[in-house]
C-alpha cells in the first residue's frame, strides 16, 4: 500500500484514537475495574452500541474506520490486562484469546520488561518500557505507511494529548451516566486548545464526534 | 391551568433543568468567569446552537420546552450576577435588562439577604438565604400547578441532584472542548445511580439528552 496526498507527497502516518466510548459524565470506564469487570462497574454499557443490532450505518462506518488502514496499535497496560507490577509467570497474553483481533504489532506501555508475545493471526504484543515517544516510533516503523491506532485507557490518551502527539480523536458519546470511573478529560487544560470538531455524526444511540488538531 | 394524570390525580409539580449546554469535556462554563465574560473563556460557544440560524426543529422543540408550563425559576447566585458577598448598593438586577425573559418569580440562592426585586414583565427576583429546600418550597408555591425550572450554575444543579430533589435533566451536549471551567458531573457518585436517559435526540449541531430518575 502506498498512499499519497493530492500533491504527490507521501502521506504522514497519523496517530489516531477510534471508537473511544465515553459516558455523558465523561468516563471511559466505570469504577472498580477487575478481572471479571475489565471496564469497571457499568462500563460495559459504554460499548453496547458497537455490537447492537440497532447499530446504524453511521455506527458501522465508524466501527470499520477503526480497522481500516491501521498498521499498528499502542495501548496502556490496563487495557492489555489486569496484571500490575512485574509480569510474573508471563501467562497473561491479553483479553482477546489466542487470535486477537489486531493482526499487527501491538505496543503495550509499561514499566516492566518482557519478551515479545507472538499470537495467532499476525498479532504480536511488544511491551515498551521507555516511554510514549519510543512506543510511537516503534509503532510507526511497524505500521509502514498505514496509521497507528491509539487504544486506551484514559491516562494513555491523556499522555499523548499532552505531548501533542495525537492527530485525531474519535469519541462515541453514550447517553448514560456512570457516576464515577476513569475520566478522559482530566487536567488537560491548554492541551485541547487547538482541537476542534471536524465531524459531528450522531446515530440512533450515540453521538460520534471526530476531533482533530 | 389544571393538569391531571390519567388517574385523575393532580400532577405533581416537577423540578426540571432545561437546555443546559455542556461541552464534550463536561463543562457548563469556561474558566475565568467575569463581568465581561459571564460564561467564562470560550463559554459562549456552548450557547451558539440556541440562537443559530442552523437550529433544527428538534433544537427549537427543546428550546420551547424550557419555557412551556414553567411557573417559577430557581438559580444560583453566579447565574444571577457577578456580585459576590453582600449586595452593597443593590444596583445589580441580573444580566437580563429591565424586562427579563422569565415573567414569573425567580428564586436566587445566596447567603446574603436582600428585598425582592420586581422587574418589568412580571419577573420578580427573590433572594433565598435558607437553603435549597426552602427555595424549592417557595418556588413550588409560586408555580402553582406548573413546573419549577432549575437554572445553573453547575453547583446549584449538583446540590439539587445530591439531595434527590431534581426530576428531570435536559442536556445539550455541544461538540466542543473547553479544557477547563465549571464541571457539571463532579463528585456526584451514587447520586446519579437512578438516572437514565429517556430521550436521545441529536440535532445537526448538538445532542439533546433528556434524563430522569
Amino acid at each position: 500500500m502506498n498512499s499519497a496526498t493530492g500533491r504527490g507527497l507521501p502521506r504522514m502516518t497519523e496517530l489516531r484514537v477510534h471508537n473511544l466510548s465515553v459516558s455523558l459524565d465523561g468516563y471511559v470506564a466505570g469504577p472498580g475495574q477487575t478481572m471479571e469487570e475489565p471496564l469497571g462497574v457499568g462500563g460495559e454499557r459504554l460499548h453496547e452500541w458497537i455490537f447492537s443490532p440497532d447499530a446504524t450505518e453511521v455506527d458501522r462506518r465508524f466501527r470499520d474506520l477503526g480497522e481500516q488502514d491501521v498498521g499498528a496499535t499502542i495501548m496502556g497496560r490496563n487495557m492489555f490486562g489486569p496484571v500490575r507490577g512485574p509480569w510474573g509467570d508471563e501467562e497473561w497474553t491479553g483479553w482477546w484469546g489466542a487470535d486477537p483481533p489486531f493482526h499487527h504489532d501491538v505496543f503495550v506501555l509499561t514499566h516492566h520488561a518482557r519478551d515479545p508475545v507472538p499470537m495467532a493471526g499476525g498479532t504480536t504484543f511488544h511491551v515498551v518500557t521507555d516511554g510514549i515517544e519510543a512506543a510511537l516510533d516503534r509503532a510507526r516503523a511497524a505500521a509502514g505507511d498505514r496509521h497507528v491506532r491509539l487504544g486506551g485507557g484514559a491516562s494513555t490518551v491523556q499522555q499523548y494529548l499532552r505531548a501533542g502527539l495525537l492527530d485525531e480523536l474519535h469519541l462515541a458519546v453514550v447517553p448514560v451516566l456512570l457516576g464515577d470511573g476513569e475520566r478522559l478529560f482530566e487536567g488537560l487544560g491548554s492541551a485541547v486548545d487547538d482541537w476542534t470538531c471536524v465531524e459531528f455524526a450522531p446515530s440512533r444511540s450515540v453521538s460520534h464526534v471526530r476531533l482533530r488538531r
